[in-house]
């Protein structure tokens, strides 16, 4: 029965707004993207919603050549939603968004059924439907890219909180006379393993004098190319990795003593480097956390990658 | 209707259990209590059990001249439970607990329905149904001790986390490199705003040198003691409370970013001291917290006071 269903997944993204026929598997079927920006502007959200509405026309036409019922489609918007009337408030990196009752334009204009959630609600609940959460209830999704995002999934269910502004775990203050964030406030987790602090963090120490193999290498510092120092054993890299844990320990040790989830899924740029993040990351947690809350949670990385936000965002439909 | 029901609450604390004939409408109609130590000792199990029994044998009587219907009995334990169970893993501070049945003992000893949960949740749930979050769905409860208790209710329901070992709030950590804590980790709250802490902290200060009139007054140095300095204008008072609100301040951020809840309700000792704690603790919470997260919320001290741990206890009748 439910093999022969589908749904679409927009991914509204910085440089791209990425469109995929999912099916209910969480396979994608089909892909179609446009930049965001183009001829050095923003698209309007006329322009963005023609494009969506031609992306899912194509999309439509594969799904019937497939055998595919379409369910609906789904939406992660990078910025903030009131998701029970899937209404825009705004996008901050993206103009002219302001209060846009999303899911009904996008419904009248493509006879489907729209859900639209925020970016990193929509990646945790991928996770929950189709990734590294599947069958577990309670769970804490973090991104870490260049912010910190988050997604909880609490009883089977996204939790949004009260004006749907949760799960901004990106800041959570794990060291109150931290470095300044983006925030305004001091010491988030973003400000420590961000990925821009991260490679600054780096910069700093090789600037003070510790040696790497890294300062001889030249080429750009990255997060990647320290894993790969790291890997091979580096001593500066491997401990640039575990105080990096560290940090996230503090973080995650919070969330484990506040929530008690059951999972903890870590996506993004960082997370794919394995057990020199998350050795001594688990490691640290089991010291930080309450016991019961230590033992009871399973930190692993997300299983969806590169296909992650439009998964889902088509995941939406689910649940 | 409602009016002619009412509950039974027992707050097993550390000097004393206490047991109360709680009315529907909240109030207590009638009293209990005994020590949780007698002769040097603690309790037994099977004397607990009896005396409990006798206080709600007695508590019955007058419920019967009340015409009042008993409903249940509702129990705020000091330690780990399993909710679903009403099964008590252990007590930290009392022997003889360890994986006991309380609720399936007490319902045969009682006859009546029985709901066992840890103490810090049932004052939560008390503020919920009886006091300063009545009509309000997400709520997260903070209570100033010794330690820093917490209970959270998510749409209208206490939550517990996977293991029952959510809510702890006092072991968010809001300084990584901050005071050891008696968990184990560094820099939690509990290490900051705990009543020994508090004090001790102001200890320290008159020590280095700086001037009070609670140097010059003599007698125990309490919070209550430095929160009358600081309502009669003692500079180096307000600023020990101020700095002690921006402490609670950067945990309140993180739980505003990560619950988004609609109240923040503050109970416990050092809660009882009105705007000395209050007022600055609302300007650092609207500086550090997410604005949509900031502007949701109302932090609002706790409305039940001294029969808060038994009015919440037989509140777990209720929902």
């Amino acid at each position: 029965m439910i093999k022969n269903k589908a749904s679409i997944g927009v991914d509204i993204g910085g440089t791209s707004v990425k469109i995929g026929l999912v099916g209910a598997e969480g396979k994608v079927l089909a892909r179609d993207s446009f930049p965001t920006h183009e001829g050095g502007r923003h698209q309007s959200r006329e322009d963005f919603l023609r494009l969506v509405s031609a992306a899912v026309d194509r999309l439509k036409k594969i799904a019937s050549q497939k055998k595919r019922v379409i369910v609906g489609v789904g939406i992660g918007a990078p910025g903030p939603v009131d998701v029970e009337r899937g209404f825009v408030y705004f996008f901050p990196n993206i103009p002219g968004w302001k209060n846009t009752p999303l899911k009904s334009i996008l419904e009248k204009r493509l006879k489907l059924p729209a859900r639209v959630d925020n970016d990193a609600s929509a990646l945790a609940w991928g996770e929950f439907v189709f990734g590294a959460g599947r069958g577990v209830k309670n769970i804490v999704v973090l991104t870490l890219g260049t912010g910190v995002g988050g997604g909880i999934i609490l009883d089977g269910k996204l939790f949004h909180g009260h004006a749907f502004s949760a799960a901004e775990i990106g800041h959570l203050v794990i060291h109150e006379n931290g470095p300044e964030c983006a925030c305004g406030n001091r010491g988030c987790l973003e400000t420590f393993v961000g990925n821009g602090y991260f490679v600054k963090e780096a910069e700093k120490r090789l600037k003070s004098g510790q040696t790497s193999v890294l300062s001889r290498a030249g080429g750009k510092l990255t997060p990647h190319a320290i894993a790969k120092a790291a890997h091979a054993g580096d001593p500066f890299s491997i401990r640039l990795w575990e105080d990096t844990a560290e940090h996230l320990a503090t973080a995650l040790a919070g969330l484990a003593n506040i929530l008690n989830p059951e999972r903890i899924i870590l996506g993004g740029g960082l997370a794919q480097n394995g057990i020199i993040l998350f050795g001594p990351l688990r490691r640290a947690l089991a010291k930080k956390a309450f016991p019961i809350a230590a033992r009871s949670v399973k930190v692993v990385p997300a299983a969806l990658k590169l296909d992650a936000g439009v998964v889902g965002a088509a995941a939406l439909l689910r649940g």
